[in-house]
């Protein structure tokens, strides 16, 4: 699996980062991508004019179940820590097809005598929180960094994201109440370094594999009632057959405003946010609804996506409400980092849509007309 | 009525449009508008730190309760027709201070005794589709466009926008079956004649609004089961007591791709959507929905709305996909026009938006990611 052979089709010929290049197989051949949009976006490997999705596909959907906000911060914070490693200047970023959904259905699941591969421990018979064994591991990711080589696309590197549980949601018996096994942070910590290791040990053995950096990344699933996603907490990078140094990621997330049981990450960061809800939520006689998720690195704050929901009477409340918020925005609202602000209505259509990029200072503004 | 006074306050310093000035009035006074995001928008009225909602508000959720399609196409029409005799460089938008809910609401009704106002016919006692006064009338809303004057805003330009039925639908008896009755395009546009005049004798005699230029557009109302809006059909621009010359819109909407009822208004513009669509739609294993409505002035396409809809099975995926069709896009669709994108996960939320100015060869993509 050091090369892939995928037959050129289709014609994306706008694409000017897609190629199709004939090598020296019997058989004409070559590959095609999505495209890439921006310099720091990864582009994507098509084969015969469909995605090549994964061979896990859907196993994060059924991981997540109970907060699909942990699958997108999960995978998208994946991919982001892979651009650290793996530049989308020099590599393709191609959907996990080492591991296939049915291996890692049998990691996730416990050890068992008929499932020797599990990495949750062991099923103790008990089921007082504290005494049961918890499921550590709530789930895995690969995804795979492509270049290319003689017109060829290889294997060059490879991401594997370790989702793990601070809280182990169980039923004592099937269909009954739900009860919760905390787990500590250090011991979350020591039980994904065990993982870690385990997990690279058997990717080291697949084929293509043997020889690539492997990235690590350890991911603490937000719980179930969160309203934002898990965080990437610590990566290893390994260039050989064992781990290579732990790093910490420095990554926070918060929800604005804070709750009774939230404080801040920045003072200042909520002080403007509240002074932009402030100007915000009375625009109309009816309140509007302002709330954010933040992301932080180092305590710096990296990305804030506000959310605002309101009941509009007319399309040009709308209008004049878009524009409002971009001004305030503007006024209020940190600068230097990108920033995306939702407006929906009361039935919880997107009605409009305001973004900032990192290095611009003005706002690009939509309203969804139709 | 000729002139405004609104009281200062709240600060969008940051606002390039936004003025306070102070007047010659006792109090401090001056306005505040929502600031504007491009020269081709409209700033708004804002008073007292709040949106100066228009005195009718609410009545055109009533009136097209059955399509709400109809609301955005007739609001979001009326503002672009405003466009061609009040350009947003030289007028601030405010919405309708001239006519109360309730007077809209006894304009729309049946003329009656008791209502002696109603611009639709009396009832006749028939129930027959075909024998029975129509609801003609089925929409009406006022927009004011303002000037600055000395400091102050004036009241300089009004729209007044008309939506005719050319199906009336009805039931028999309360809680009974609907029937319809079809109008004729002729007959709508008569009616719609009579109540331009009716109407625009009635808004001259307001403060304010007996020597400034009214324009009244005429609107065709879409059926309860159409897929677009309804559509503007003529415009008059009047400077006197009585009504100008009418011209026509020449402007049409469809949706893509064409059903057995409807056919392509631009047989080229057909083929590229579907080019697009076939290019997009096989991209996973799953299928995806490809649908699109279009907006056409004098037969030449002026915008284009396409919505995706697929299953989606990771935040990968979604980046994929959008630079992916982000690309096709590029490649297939028309260029030279505003085109915007939304592609929706299957259960309806927004993942990731597309769009490009009429003005630019390039897409802005989008991923929505919490």
């Amino acid at each position: 699996m050091g090369s892939l052979f995928l037959t050129a089709c289709g014609n994306l010929n706008s694409s000017s980062t897609s190629s199709t290049t004939t090598t020296t197989q019997s058989s004409s051949s070559g590959y095609q991508t999505t495209g890439q949009s921006s310099d720091s976006e990864y582009q994507s490997v098509i084969q015969n004019g469909s995605y090549l999705t994964s061979k896990a596909r859907g196993v994060g959907i059924t991981q997540n179940s109970e907060n699909m906000l942990n699958l997108k911060a999960f995978e998208s914070g994946l991919t982001t820590l892979s651009k650290t490693e793996f530049s989308p200047k020099d590599y393709i970023f191609r959907e996990g097809q080492l591991l296939s959904k049915s291996t890692v259905q049998k990691w996730l699941s416990r050890k068992s005598s008929s499932n020797p591969t599990g990495l949750n421990p062991k099923d103790n018979g008990e089921t007082d929180a504290d005494k049961r064994n918890p499921i550590y591991v709530q789930q895995i990711e690969e995804q795979d960094y492509m270049k290319e080589e003689n017109g060829k696309l290889v294997l060059a590197g490879i991401t594997i994201g370790i989702g793990m549980n601070r809280k182990d949601y169980y039923q004592k018996e099937e269909y009954g109440a739900t009860y919760t096994t905390t787990i500590s942070k250090a011991k979350m910590i020591a039980e994904g370094k065990k993982a870690a290791a385990e997990v690279l040990k058997r990717v080291r053995k697949l084929k293509g594999a043997s020889d690539i950096p492997i990235m690590i990344c350890m991911f603490e699933q937000a719980p179930n009632d969160s309203l934002v996603g898990g965080t990437f907490y610590a990566y290893n990078v390994s260039k050989s057959s064992t781990l290579g140094t732990w790093k910490s990621t420095n990554l926070q997330s918060s929800v604005l405003p804070t709750t009774s049981e939230s404080t801040a990450i920045n003072d200042n960061d909520e002080s403007s946010f509240t002074s932009f809800k402030n100007k915000i939520q009375n625009f109309f006689p009816n309140l509007a609804g302002v709330t954010a998720t933040t992301k932080y690195k180092n305590k710096s704050l990296q990305e804030l996506h506000v959310k605002i929901t309101t009941q509009f009477y007319s399309e040009t409340e709308i209008r004049s409400f878009t524009q409002y918020v971009a001004q305030a925005a503007k006024t209020y609202l940190p600068s230097g980092i990108p920033i995306d602000i939702t407006i929906k209505g009361s039935d919880g259509d997107i009605q409009a849509f305001i973004a900032r990029e990192s290095d611009s200072s003005s706002y690009y503004t939509h309203v969804f007309d139709d």
